[in-house]
């Protein structure tokens, strides 16, 4: 199952007007000096550029988290959509940024930005969605006072301070060779949760909700964020090829210090024994996968992943939302948790 | 004479409460889990990051042509430290991105970012620049009013767009054999101007001063942004490798196009030649640097730096600042201009 499948016709209304809102803002570089630049944005934000290339967009979780958190406070979502785009074009930025970093060769079945223009240029792709969100957070001012809109960009920035934090922590973290659980909570939260969580919170900030209730909205990102990223995890060596648009047990192959690998670790039998030895090819990586599901990996990332999950949905539920979109925003938790891709 | 021989002692005052402002800004990473991290930020801003290394800072022109049009506009300059802050760090995040893309050496006398912790932490490093930027402007709220702290991001983000698009010339224009003059002038209209003119645009509006005079600093920064440029091309081929931090003729073995190339190539005779057999060695570029003299190249790039130069002060003396700041605005536009490295 996927997101898709739970669509509603809110979540579809809110799907087309975040396509929309993120044209606008792209289209910025759409000119004729910078035409092909325009190209590689729309390639990377999974739109159709040329007659031969089917559309590949994203999940647009976070401008949905947004969204509906607003909605599901009373606010007039319509007025949040610079907010929503805002979340999608910095978590491309980072996207980009991340398959440079980590030398990936695909995304969502395409190559990557760095892979189809080299990595200058896509370091720069990465710099123009970022100045791009930083622009369109401020377009609130059309239906908000210019107070709001100020501590709404400070909600954005920070969150994207949390990622070039958790950033490093995952680049500094490659060259460990131990790494406590308790680390790689903090570095996914930062990486991963960090967006989620302020995506949810300005959601509700901007319906003009108290702030003991934005911080509920926030923890249920939070935690929803953590549970995302286990799941990906979990998904990066025992997903299925067809579906990710990644070669399975790919995690493995690139030693990534993912939550599945690092219980093996802690565990010390078969799995981390065969680690100790050296890097594993793409022929050797399934059987690896299989060490470690032995090893009781999958089972206890399973289960935390079903903790985070539980935590989110405390939270959701404390937060009270009774309409449409409340409903809504329990329904898109469940089917990212599910999800096979 | 570098900058630093003209400095007044409200330049000096300037300096040093720039650099505090920029120290609170980066001491946002300086947390026990991302110490190594903050030190990386420092190092490529020119702190001083351990006893055996010596501080190596850059010329602070953004904050200085803020906060000095400001004060030349009847501002309280200090009020405007948060947004001379965010162009310092703005600035440095895109020399960070550059040195990448270029694959740069050296920098100030010292290896580059990603020389010295490889490009995937360097492109981190930039982007946590660029985050720290965004959020430093939204400081201004401390003694302006939301709305203009919004026109003030705005003008940022504005600045940095035009940086993105001058970038993405840049990189397009590698592969490109015939290039007109005015080609050249878009690109670094965007890549070096834009951040200048919206520094000194800034200022003026932060005093408060009307918008026809903000246009006139905008205009002045512009032009002299096009003059730096012009001046940094030439030092890029006939500069003096003690001073620069530099080799001698880097622009030419780089195959950079920087104006006296192009107006070397225009001219179709011995450099042109030299350049169209292939690319050039570090041992043959003074000689070919020689040949791009005698073409005339030079010469006629010095005098187009000289036409940028007269119509940036034409507009600094339309603008009809009188007073200390005034008159150190057009110090300091001489000695960049005048500079040797």
């Amino acid at each position: 199952m996927t997101a898709a499948s739970t669509h509603s016709a809110l979540t579809d209304s809110m799907l087309a007007a975040v396509e929309t809102e993120l044209r606008k803002h792209v289209g910025r570089f759409d000119s004729p000096a910078t035409r092909p630049f325009h190209e590689m944005l729309a390639y990377h934000l999974g739109w159709a550029t040329s007659a031969d290339e089917a559309a590949s967009p994203g999940k647009r979780i976070r401008p949905l988290l947004l969204l509906l958190t607003n909605a599901a406070c009373g606010g007039e979502w319509q007025h949040a959509l610079p907010a929503a785009a805002a979340f999608e074009l910095i978590h491309n930025f980072s996207l980009v940024h991340d398959d440079i970093q980590d030398a990936s060769e695909t995304r969502r079945g395409r190559v990557t930005v760095w892979r189809r223009w080299g990595a200058p240029m896509a370091i720069n792709v990465g710099d123009a969605l970022f100045v791009l969100s930083s622009s369109a957070i401020l377009d609130l001012g059309e239906h908000h006072a210019a107070d709001i809109v100020v501590e709404a960009a400070r909600v954005l920035h920070d969150g994207t301070l949390e990622i070039t934090r958790g950033q490093y922590l995952d680049l500094a973290y490659e060259d460990r060779a131990d790494l406590a659980i308790e680390e790689y909570w903090t570095m996914i939260a930062g990486k991963t949760a960090a967006l989620l969580a302020a995506s949810a919170r300005l959601g509700a900030l901007l319906a003009g909700v108290e702030p003991a209730v934005q911080e509920l909205y926030r923890l249920f990102a939070h935690h929803l964020g953590l549970a995302f990223q286990v799941q990906d995890d979990i998904l990066g060596i025992w997903g299925d090829e067809a579906l990710t648009g990644k070669s399975t047990a790919s995690d493995l192959v690139a030693r990534k210090k993912s939550l599945p690998i690092l219980l093996g670790l802690e565990k010390g039998e078969g799995f981390a024994k065969r680690w100790a030895e050296g890097s594993i090819t793409e022929a050797e990586a399934p059987r690896v996968a299989e060490m470690l599901a032995a090893d009781g990996a999958r089972e206890r990332a399973d289960s935390a992943g079903r903790e985070q999950m539980q935590k989110a949905m405390d939270h959701l539920a404390r937060a009270g939302a009774v309409n449409e979109a409340g409903q809504e925003l329990g329904r898109l938790a469940r089917a990212l948790v599910d999800r096979k891709a």
